[in-house]
């Protein structure tokens, strides 16, 4: 249903791209029409939080669905604002919940204390919340909340009713994709076209140019691990890409190139996760990252028992953005703005020591409510990395120079400290680190 | 893991048995030890909620599930009142969530309103809802949680704390078995052996006694389907039975004895629904039976576009019991206590008359809080169908004359009519009846 | 096609019971008519044969089938007996061709003599072989193709043609079951309860009397291998029965009992294959049996590695008969004839020597055509296996005792040995035999 | 094991492109080595023929095919011609059986006569057809015969020995490849990208360009079908393109240009096969493509009733070659030789006329041993279709225009009259044509 998809920071690079229309005979499932206003919707929307759970609350589920997917963006929004501010909590009602709470206090009367305390809940719940399990009960429902969600995000997060309902939103979609249900599975050349096409679309790390490149991803040394969900069948939730090498790969180039060297899976002994792709801006928050990674650490073990450590390729996505913005006279050695052409194969040793260090002070130190401030970073560290190498030259392609003057990462995921560093990092945000990466700050 | 399994009236009958042993080499999964003590729990249960979503709280969950198998049947119980007193709502912070509300209601603070209201939700918010997503994450956690609450259920409604426990958890298992994620397969002779042995261990309503049994549901003038969960494959969540027949069926020996007719399933105009079975007592109230209701008239449509005429043949498993315990004086006729053998072929005719009269009244009179009181009644009425006939003789088998002196019902699910009779229903609790039926009341 | 089935003697038992009508509503694939006379299958057949490969030839084929199938077994016999006598040679066209080739013959000429050689050998080829392909290739033909032959077996091998006939057909599905083609399956209790049936009901060597015993097969330390053709779907063409033990197991009861012992799988050093069956008779002569047995024990090893020693635990079919059928003093011992409840538990140890000898002395030295005399014993030997032990009371049932006095036979197919015993065997008649097995004839 | 493709002229177009390395790590399945010698050849093929059906003789083949597949092109041919001579038929033992069947020719000696003329066709089978079996055993044997073929066909047709030689493998592949076994599939988007790669390198009629071009040749008006043998999982043996249409399309750009027209499916009225590739010249005469065209018609008639109309839009690829080697006097309106550029859409009225005509010439009266010349003609005819269309323009590009002048032809398959035109055709060589393409010839 989004049809402007932005960047949203939720660790890895999240990328939605306008969907190709479905039909190439004219038909469109619910052209927009002037009649679809938001006296409609309202009345609608009444009508399905008024009924009880029959068949008639699917059928008005179902109309509201197309009537909503019919919309432009402007009226996009101006429904989502009305369901948010319309059908949120009665405030009448809060307060008699309040009263009757307030009542029941006394010591002794524990059971009428919960039955209050339940009676204030539901009147704190916003009506809006009960709108999420019958759209998900639709036929393809799941996708559509998924994409109601991107919707919504796109209109920022200032007003607070808005917030409110996305908060609901996430909320009904991490029970949706709640791991348990989940499927992990490894996508190769003998998978569908279809889904393979969906891969190029969605790739949002490093770019892919053609089947070609992708099929090159998908053999030898190479594994594509993605999750799915049993009600979007076909349509990858996040996926990661891997290379198995022979000790820490730290420029991109030397996995990417097309005439780059191959190790045979049986000698590898590292393995290298150079791309994670959340696909859907909606599930933004669900945490399928973390999660994928785990799982797939597992299946690389299992299967490539001599494989030992397990580390990233990583960009730095605020690392430029941070560095210019840095006061003037800091490090006048660089030049900022407009230079994303920047030669950074000339860029003599001092400056390059220099960049590096600012590089390693952006990780370690730069933060933002007490986490690291670069989004991937803080999605690795999470989960429980740390921070092994920092790498000139790493990603010199104009994305990467114009990303993080070409500097990459490694973290670094040892199964023997994940749980230590995630504990640390999300307790008092202490960051793991390796003693050369500490070194640089000196 | 719930043993001690019980009927529990969620519309048609739900059954738990006691599971085989799942090995026969000794090997148990956690066999109970002595040193599984309430206080381990606690602490466990303690870590878990202070934890963030790291692994190592994937481990103190695995770690607690383990422990709590491994408990015999009371030592579960004292555990679930510990999680259900100690892990609900800290009043404290609740009596300040209210205060803070009161201090922002002032008009126009609505930002802050909505955070106070917000905060105030949560810390009404049992802490133990958290414990539902760490579990159904773990590998088989889905199934885990369906046992968990069956264990819940037995400990019976009496206690607040222990009610509160069990609403949230239904709310946690609705969402996870929402519609959407569910799959509707037909279930044949071709099917897995380790499948169709659930079935005939699980049905309730009406026993298969043998695999040739159990053959002669599945095929020719026979379906019958069941909704999946993908986290708990081969598992039939809840499965309905079908038989395809020339006109409504009354006496269920005519759709069950060995030597029955076929009907020539292009030849049908009516299918009977005979069979609802919920197997898992844990998922009382998270409302599969009416889906799948739905979507097996669906199917059956499209697959046999020439049935028209949707309707049950079912139990009246209330009543017996009803008829029993009115009035000594009301209805002389019938003898009450210790005679299940009745012998319902000797009835005189007017004694007949005066039992289906009663039944009748029972179906369309006897009220549980507006509800029909018969759970089979309520459930297909709330449904939107409408009792259409009364069948003396409907099931002269003992349990059948145990029940209900042998008769049974036809409700008819007619889709011109079902919206309208469950809004009907729902709303103010009229219930649908054919005139045939209406007259027996006089 | 074929009712009356027979076991034909091709190494492990082959049994072909009577299939259950396909229909319950009186459809009958192609009930017998009065019309369907031996005039018309000539003019069929005729026409079939004069055709080229058009879609008319095929409808023709399907005709031909579906008369054949309406047949009642006499009337069958006659078809056969006429294809195959006048839809053989033409006497005149070999007798030309011989002539051609004779002109030829010069030296030098050698395009010629090919073409001549090539002529002849097409007359000498019976019209009828281009049969077997225009009926495989209508829809089950296959299996319809495996059913003829079957019936034709019955038949008998004395008339010379009608021997003819099986051998083309036999070599017509020799090709049909390429070993290239055929499908490995390990079959479960997950797998569909119509294959199972099948099983059951096919099950030659040791009866399976129940679904509960076809379970107890399945799981745990047993294994089921069988192999599928793919135009043969869910039709098992041989199967064999695995138990996972430690050491070689001799008596049957402790691998078949109710409570037998159970192994943990990873800890088994030995496979037993306690039963091959050969469910379609109108297979005899393809070799299924000794591929199955091959590649299972590839599959074994690859799933257990410790499992080093593959051995049989077989019946001796032909033993009783042999033994009883020699001179009445040879063995004064033991009564014959009449006497299938002989109580082996109560003989002394003189005669259980004796039998013993007499046993050994069976297996290593009756011959049938150089070949041992014993069809299990030929068809093990012929694959490599060498005879490891005799066990005294190894099959003590009422069958077990009538086909050889209860004694059992281990036949070990050491992967060392196998090539080297099989040359030996059908190279010279040469029998490996343990040194235990040999003393036994001293 | 083929390298070096050819086209071979079994009606449709059949390709074989050099394979890529399957390994990119240097891997080669058997490089040559020099100790590949004849003298080894010829020892192992003795040694595979002399023994039993054992595992040493599997070995022993699997060792032959090694060997083979490591050697050179020119090797290979030394190899092939060895087996075709000095493994062929024994002529010493031909003229014994001869002589024995001359012995036993008196009438009423039917059985020595049916064993006599046994022996002498077991005589004049050649040795080598034994080799088929036991490489078809190994596996991946199958692909390996197949391609072992297409080796053969590429030493030519010259030498009666390789002659013979082909005539058994095509012989054995026919079994192999009987109708029976292979199964049909509908090739999607949802399909494999390893196999949809395929097609793009097969696809010999109408080249597609791009995974973009092929994706719109699965997908709304279009369907691809393609034979596949349970050996050779993932290759298709033979596919077929179809265009869902509104009436016979007789341009092709009108099907294949990316800005056409589509239909949709449920108004379509025809289907147009534009395009049947054999992949595997190594089944050359193995009669796929008419099977496919029948099972296509079935599935499409079944799917979409409301089509009636079958027909192909095809090439004519011998036209040109013909029409440029008659007299030079016979029709001067056209230049000849050396101007595959002819500008086709400058030419006038007349010699369009002319042109026309004289291609319904060919079509309907060259010959090649009684059967039309052009090869696609023949297979088409064959198959029961008649020429319904020749359409000026049909394929204006330059490989439309160097192989017809840009003549297309549709050749229609009428439900109706396909076992009457083919018997027609098969039997005298009538050919079914449209009065209008009769009118072109006068």
């Amino acid at each position: 249903m989004s049809r402007s998809g932005k960047d949203v920071g939720d660790g890895p690079r999240i990328r939605r791209r306008r969907l190709p229309s479905l039909s190439r005979f004219g038909l469109r499932r619910g052209a927009p029409t002037l009649g679809a206003t938001l006296g409609d919707v309202r009345t609608l929307v009444a009508q399905l939080l008024a009924g009880s759970e029959s068949s008639s609350q699917r059928a008005a589920a179902s109309q509201l669905v197309d009537r909503y997917s019919s919309l432009p963006d402007d009226r996009r929004r101006a429904v989502l604002r009305l369901v948010a501010t319309e059908f949120g909590t009665d405030r009448e009602r809060v307060d008699r919940a309040v009263a009757a709470l307030a009542e029941v206090s006394g010591p002794g009367a524990s059971t009428t204390r919960v039955d209050a305390e339940r009676a204030l809940r539901l009147a704190l719940t916003p009506a809006y919340t009960r709108l999420g399990p019958l759209i998900s009960a639709l036929p393809r429902g799941v996708k559509l909340l998924v994409d109601l969600r991107a919707d919504l995000l796109v209109l920022g997060r200032r007003e607070a009713e808005l917030v409110a309902l996305d908060r609901e939103l996430q909320a009904h979609l991490r029970t949706l994709f709640d791991i348990g249900v989940l499927e992990l599975t490894r996508i190769t050349w003998d998978s569908p076209a279809a889904l393979l096409e969906k891969l190029i679309r969605y790739e949002a790390v490093n770019e892919i140019r053609s089947w070609e490149e992708l099929h090159g991803r998908l053999v030898d040394d190479r594994r594509l691990y993605a999750f799915f969900h049993p009600a979007m069948p076909g349509e990858p939730l996040v996926f990661v890409e891997v290379a198995l090498t022979r000790g820490i790969v730290s420029q991109l180039p030397a996995l990417l190139a097309d005439d780059r060297e191959h190790t045979r899976p049986e000698q590898a002994d590292t393995a290298i996760f150079y791309s994670i792709t959340n696909p859907h801006s909606g599930l933004a928050g669900v945490q399928l990252g973390n999660e994928l990674i785990k799982r797939v650490v597992d299946e690389v073990r299992r299967d490539h028992p001599h494989v030992r450590t397990f580390a990233t390729l990583s960009p730095i996505p605020g690392f430029r953005r941070w560095y210019d913005a840095r006061p003037a006279d800091a490090d006048p050695g660089l030049p900022r703005a407009d230079d994303s052409g920047i030669a950074i194969d000339s860029v003599d040793d001092d400056r390059r020591a220099s960049l590096l260090r600012a590089c390693a002070r952006y990780l370690l130190e730069a933060r933002t409510g007490g986490r690291a401030a670069d989004p991937v970073a803080n999605f690795h560290l999470s989960n429980g990395a740390s921070i092994a190498r920092i790498n000139w030259h790493g990603d010199p392609s104009p994305v990467g120079v114009q990303r993080s003057y070409g500097i990459t990462v490694n973290y670094l995921y040892d199964p023997r400290a994940i749980e230590r560093n995630a504990r640390a990092y999300l307790g008092d945000g202490t960051i793991a680190a390796s003693d050369d990466v500490r070194a640089l700050v000196g």
